[in-house]
């Protein structure tokens, strides 16, 4: 569990790293706006010591430790809670990140289950007074938060957006054994992105319907935009589930032809030598009196109805477009 | 049938269990707050005598015992009736237990339709004067008897997410004759669990509305969270379709593949002789007058021929990647 | 067409049959409560005297006698109209019956398209004085005529739920010819149902928020249960439905499975004898020069030779789990 | 196109045929009511003409001569505004007449862009005095017209009922080669009328909540009725598209059935015969050591073996119902 | 990046193209109508110049720039904002445009992501006085340039329904390999264009509920209208979605019906001969003690019985419809 800190106000910016709570909690900033990040929250009693000093309720709490808690946005009396995982990809595996925001008046928390530096452009932003971040309060400083982790959503699209690409150029190639269990594999992470985002896009109409004094007037506009933000990440997440269904009819389709018209190929040329082999049999018998046997054009003549049958039945298929 | 009642109050708490409603009824608690319990639904008579004693309408009578009554939350004057189902799993099979609950000023009833001690550690948190529970009403007790219900469908969600896991795995094994009814007992018990789980979360959201004087402002943040748990159960169970949806995909998909590439292998083979049993055939003819016969190296060019073709012909299939 | 009439108060009841509606109006009973039933609704211009004699809207008319009419529930100045249909199971066929009830003040009109004594209960505890029937008004008649449809139509969803566990285990028999078509009358079945209860559904929602002095609030909770139960229904109706996928699913894939199986082994020995028919093809040959044919040792070692190929192949397929 | 006009009060009617507008328009009757129906909706100047007459929006001559315009109803200063879509089915193909109605306070301008004489009986019904028509205003009459094209639509459904039926049968018989092209014929029909009636459902719900004064009150029940009619409609197009779907289903299962039957059979006729012929092939040898051939009982033996062998199979494939 | 400026009042109209904002920004005209269409969003200085004169919000400019941005419609302080996308069809590959208008009081700008002149006609009528365009306002002008962006999609509409028709022809023709890509490449183009009609349907209805005072009530029928036709593009895009779908069908089935009786005329080909291909196997046995070879008739009997089987077998596969 790892404890920073950093205040600022339109004129300057200072940062700190704390190892326990308590330690963190003299560094705060009565003027300005304080800004706490948790990274890990397992530490039950550091965190709960963390809400009491900010009176936080006790099932807040349970909402920032559970790491299997949805997206939900909540108003409480005195601050406003966000929760919302961040997506990233490591490994060709999606990680998701537990991040919970509390919004206070003059304050800050974010919590992270993960370890990580997700937020350090933002602190640099802070630290270089870039934009009038300085200038605005703590609902700016939540939108910027919230507007990175939502920004990284498109980045994971983009990726698998490509990856979908590229299984509509190996749906055709029937020699590719691993595209079957490959495309579930982006098939379930599209699955557990969509379980992410959508009640996302939901919390945040809340957020713009909660009307409260914590979230200013004037940045509605961008609470807006990260809403819609999400809208936009979910829809993408809905057209790539479509894109892949189509991925994988295409493959079923070309797979079953090309195997048709294998079998095909196989059972005419099979189905063409059958009666031939007949008539060879026919005069492999060892009757005494075949008349046939001593004729001497019989075996020319054989021969040459032979290859008029085999003729006869290439045309009939032909002519029936069977190959 | 069985009974047991519990009372408390911030100072103090006392159990006992009685064999009819009469004996029971002696023991209620009017000061502080009376939990009664109810195992088993069937006593008619019993359950109406109860009814009586605490004004429950005839109509929520006929919803404790029908054991086939969806989830739902109903304001009568005096009380507020819960009914759910409490879920579990029990040799592979999950059980349905039919719970309902009437929550008046100052006593709660539970009605469980199977015997059983599911609340049993509520009643040692009362006994031990665990939290802040003997210090708050009813309202707190039938959030903590809802609360261990709801709880419970993860215990049985995390056991099926833990077996669609292996049907992952699964389904890639040709040989597991087993694989399909399997699947598709999970997924009757996921349509069930659904079918009890989707009417719980309008319930919850109903009683969320109701704005009842039996339900205490403080507490609604607790009632909130549950019905988000209602609601991710849901979401878990719908999650658990999908992926089972692709688990019979990729199981179709994987078996089909496979049985096609066995045929295919198959008919290659037969394809590959079958013109080359012909060619035996003709010279297996007896036709008196056939020069080849005499050749002293028809024999070797015979063979020769014979398996050029057969190479030609594997050449072709595997130039068209047949094999 | 068949007319009857039953009057009722606290103190006493008679009933009454008619021939004509103008001899049933003489019947009436301005004091207490009148319950007309009428069975066949061909009759026009006796139910359009019927309707005169009541102030019944032309269009109430038409929805009574029109036996496409979809459930519905409508309110008027006098009184209220709701249609709806009884389902009965009758020969392994489902019938539906279109029943209307007309609410006014001191009346209920009842109309049964086919004849039949589907309400002989509610006439019987009527003259029992069973319950509370004679002390209330129209409004509680109305309820248990409409209750004593609706739970018909659980009777009818238990036959077919234990026709659809029937079907569960028939699914995975290859001989039973039947069973596509006997899955799709029941599909049909429950398709035709969910046509008529999802409307009734909506329409008991209607009754419920019309507020009409014709229902008195006393006897909400008892049309609230009726919506209950018929949303219920509904969704009973749905999961058949979702069963009747997962058997159909089931069977398809144990068909093809079976299929496939039986192809395998029956090509696979087709596989084993083709090439040791060649080879037998070959020593079949008539040419001059065979040296082998004079050898004494040829023809066991030839023997050899095909039993090495056999067992050979059928190494290969074992070890690649082909049977 | 065509012009013609229609007057009425409840003492007398009269109708005319004109040429041209400016003819239409001296027949006005500025007493009574003004019917004029316009067919065939090409003539752009005579429309203008008729729109300015009337004060008709611009918006609204463009919806009525888009013949692509999707029902709708809308409400200007001083008229409403209604387009839908007749349907007729000619020659086994449904023709779709884009039907558009003015109703002003005294008259009703009605167009068709197809040539016909669908409002037929609605003129005798006038010209007789049949009913109330002639003593109602301009509501009732356009009531009769919408009414007579939503009746259409049932006359065209039952014609598809009937044929999907047909469909039920056919589904069974697998030498119909033209089952499934129809079936899709049927299916776009189906996809086409729910594109028309669906935005009627809504339009008139649109119209009943207009709170209009072109509509009287008294009225309300029929338009009501209208729009449940719209309903009903778009509800059975909902349920034949499933019942499509389950013959979809019962004709596929059944096909594939009985080819699968079929090749079980015959490659259960070849692999009978395949070992036998090994055998022959095997005793067709020319090695000059052959012991058996010289055996006097050799012949028969072999004979025995061979149908020992068949039978053996034909238990084997017998006892796994192989057929 | 082209900047181009018109403006306009009821008496003249003028036209300039600019190199760069700050010379655009001297032709403004205070007294009537001014309209700049800016071509590319690349040049991220000028549009933040021309932002500060006209006030926009720096969101606004975002979603100006930001090409993926999904359609909507945003009311500010002094202007709206409304993003859309333009769809056209260029060497079969559609080509999606991002359009931005900002709507103030007097000016209208018109931002387009691509090169190219989609909006000349409108510029055309300005310059021609043609209609009431010079008379009215910014909105009218804003309605004319979204509704020929909108009137666009029924262009590139109808040219994938005449495809789709082709489609449905293609569909039963068994040698078009390249059926089923080009399919799924026109499923892929109505994807996306579901992806920018249907956000676009729901941010003409939010401009309608705006009731702003820069888009004057006189007009609401004409935006009205505009927002009709985008439902009216999505449903089309829907019902096409459903009739590729059934083409699919039509295509599988079809296919998959020829490739079975290809399969079952060549299998019964085969079975024909094998079992006499057997008998022929037995007599080319070479046994010393076969007495049927001595017999003069054995070889034509032997031919009789083999006609005899072939006849009744085909007999048989005939009778049972086989073929």
């Amino acid at each position: 569990m790892q404890l920073s800190i950093i205040g600022y106000d339109p004129i300057g910016s200072w940062t700190r790293t704390a190892a326990a709570v308590d330690e963190l909690l003299q560094y705060r900033n009565p003027a300005g706006i304080t800004w706490i990040n948790v990274e890990g929250t397992d530490g039950g009693e550091a965190i709960t010591r963390l809400a009491e000093a900010y009176n936080i309720h006790p099932l807040t709490i349970e909402d920032i430790q559970n790491a299997e808690q949805r997206p939900k946005a909540e108003e409480f009396d005195q601050y406003l809670f966000i929760c919302l995982k961040a997506i990233s990809q490591k490994d060709g595996e999606l990680v998701f990140d537990h991040i919970s925001l509390v919004i206070l008046e003059h304050t800050v928390i974010s919590f992270q289950q993960l370890p990580g530096d997700s937020f350090n452009s933002i602190r640099k932003r802070i630290m270089n007074n870039a934009g009038k971040i300085r200038r605005l309060g703590t609902d700016y400083l939540s939108y910027l938060l919230l507007d990175s982790v939502v920004d990284e959503y498109f980045l994971v699209l983009d990726a698998l957006g490509d990856r979908i690409e590229k299984f509509e150029e190996r749906a055709v190639d029937e020699n590719d054994c691993g595209f079957i269990p490959e495309l579930q594999n982006t098939k379930q992470k599209l699955l557990h992105m969509r379980r992410v985002i959508w009640p996302l896009r939901e919390s945040l109409s809340l957020l713009l319907k909660m009307d409260s004094p914590l979230l200013s007037r004037d940045l509605m506009p961008f609470f807006k935009d990260l809403q819609e933000n999400a809208v936009q990440a979910a829809e993408t997440v809905e057209t790539y589930r479509e894109l892949m269904a189509g991925v994988m009819e295409v493959n079923l389709s070309v797979m079953s032809n090309r195997m048709n018209s294998v079998m095909k190929v196989l059972t005419i040329i099979s189905t063409l030598f059958i009666p031939l082999t007949f008539i060879a049999g026919v005069y492999g018998m060892n009757f005494a009196n075949m008349p046939e046997l001593s004729n001497p054009y019989a075996y020319p003549v054989t021969w040459g109805v032979m290859i008029v049958i085999a003729l006869g039945m290439l045309f009939f298929f032909k002519r029936r477009h069977w190959f």
